[in-house]
């Protein structure tokens, strides 16, 4: 079984921690693992050069969370970390003093550095780090190519990260900009797993800046729409309200409610022109099953909170029932 | 009073915390320190890009040492250094096998790095970075151009710390290449505080890859020549073996013995075409001091081992005294 997911950081890697548990127990391998091959094409849009490394928030993440090494807490960067570095960067005047860096995570990002300084691709090194975490899953960036979020504001744009943390998404954003997003083709395999999949999952990510920047790579979205696959997404609204981080900022942003009817139908369903067949939404807006079947969506309310991995692996085996796809 | 000195690493920056001590007991400036001024020109050819970020091993040993945050055991590197980065790098497959690289450490390259990328030369970098440190001194560094020392041995030319760090100078050098250095210039000051000095001072540091990388940029060696402060060397040799390091084998690369009398004929008396005026020798050399002063040197034999800040101190007044400048 074939299944790829599309996903942003700690809400997608969360839910592919339980969907990895799901399969695990469904379709064994006798090692741990499972016989099923999931795909994560990783948002990218949130990377950026932070004193000369490269920073790559989302896979980060993804290879931590599956990886066992998360820092449970805060849902990114590395257990057991420290900040002697940036601590002592900050010392000489220098460092980031908006942005966490641990010790462990610059290891990551300095070893990235130099495998791309070294001329790999972005895949390509994933592909290397990742051999390090074995995440369980083919970890791919959407793109190869540079491209970076910027958030419009009333005084200028900038970098989604900084917009993000630094602000906490607190400047009203006017609108978002994919820059370099014109010159970027999807990585190797990205294509090639959205159209041999057996479903397509859209986890609880952010549907702007994360689901949207990957849908936003040239080829994906016509990718997503011409697959033989089921593509189901989860919800990340509950109850009006963005379970984790920010994503009502970036709705209001583009003119849409926080709301997971709203969400639904910004992405849209693909037999008229979106990308998505199903829709798991939470239990607490069951009232929005109603009005979407009527509209055409396969939708149902479950319990989406991702309280710990056998909820999210309940959730997961939900979403994949949701479009016959339970193993 | 004005001292210029013109350093290595261990040899040089010991030399000159000793130097200062002598100076505050001397020339007290009433707050622990001295009136008298003392620049350090410092050898940078032993710099480099690590994965990215550009160290600096003479500019940091002499920071750190003459700022007291050196690890006084090794002589290099910061004290209550860790290596959390280096290690997980490491657990990448990646990183520096043959370089310890310490997290306090990597923070300075990392600074340094961040400031170069921002269009500062490197003479305001190091402004910048030793403020935070007050050594005391003005430290400069030789040149502002990259200047690479490369150890050509019989199998291909390798950067001097592969060769010194990595090969433990095991490998025979048959000499020795300033890379970049035909485009180099002195940085800022540099000249300036040769002409200006009431003195200047080779402290023991190795005279064919720090002292003499130094002299070979553009325009050094002639305001060497043409300064009208004596020029004071130190042997880096006792008795026929280097004190620290290896200038042995770097000695023996340019065909100078391992000898007080031989590196002082190697630099050369100002009044025959060389760079020093005077020569400091230790004890045990005492046998070359009648030879050298037939030759026209003004030359002594003292304790030089620096075996202590007030050992190092009495050296340094020995040294001066040797050409009329203790003050």
């Amino acid at each position: 079984m074939r299944i790829t997911v599309i996903s942003g950081g700690v809400g997608g890697a969360r839910f592919t921690r339980g969907l990895l548990a799901l399969l695990a127990d469904r379709l064994p391998d006798g090692h741990g693992g499972t016989t099923a091959q999931v795909t994560v094409v990783a948002n990218t849009g949130d990377d950026m050069w932070l004193h000369g490394v490269r920073v790559c928030p989302d896979l980060d993440t993804l290879m931590y969370t599956l990886g066992g090494a998360v820092h449970e807490g805060q849902g990114w960067g590395r257990r057991e970390e420290s900040t002697t570095v940036s601590t002592d960067l900050a010392a000489y005047g220098l460092g980031w003093d908006w942005f966490t860096l641990g010790d462990l995570d610059l290891a990551t990002h300095l070893a990235r550095t130099e495998l791309l300084r070294r001329g790999l691709p972005l895949h390509r090194v994933v592909e290397h780090l990742a051999a390090r975490w074995r995440p369980g899953v083919r970890l791919l960036p959407m793109s190869d190519q540079e491209v970076e979020t910027h958030v419009v504001t009333d005084d200028g744009t900038l970098h989604f990260e900084e917009w993000w943390v630094r602000h906490r998404a607190a400047v009203p954003a006017r609108g978002f900009v994919q820059v370099g997003v014109e010159d970027a083709r999807p990585a190797p395999g990205v294509l090639e797993a959205l159209a041999d999949a057996d479903v397509v999952v859209v986890p609880p990510s952010n549907p702007v800046v994360s689901v949207g920047t990957v849908l936003g790579v040239p080829g994906v979205r016509d990718a997503l729409r011409a697959t033989a696959a089921p593509v189901v997404g989860v919800s990340p609204v509950i109850g009006g309200a963005p379970v984790r981080g920010m994503a009502d900022a970036c709705l209001t942003a583009i003119g849409v409610a926080t709301d997971a009817a709203a969400v639904a139908r910004h992405h849209g369903l693909r037999a008229t022109g979106g990308v998505l067949d199903a829709w798991l939404v939470d239990d607490a807006d069951a009232d929005t099953v109603g009005p979407l079947r009527a509209e055409g969506w396969r939708v149902q309310a479950a319990p989406t909170l991702m309280t710990d991995v056998p909820a999210t692996a309940a959730l997961a085996a939900r979403t994949l029932a949701l479009v016959d796809r339970m193993p």
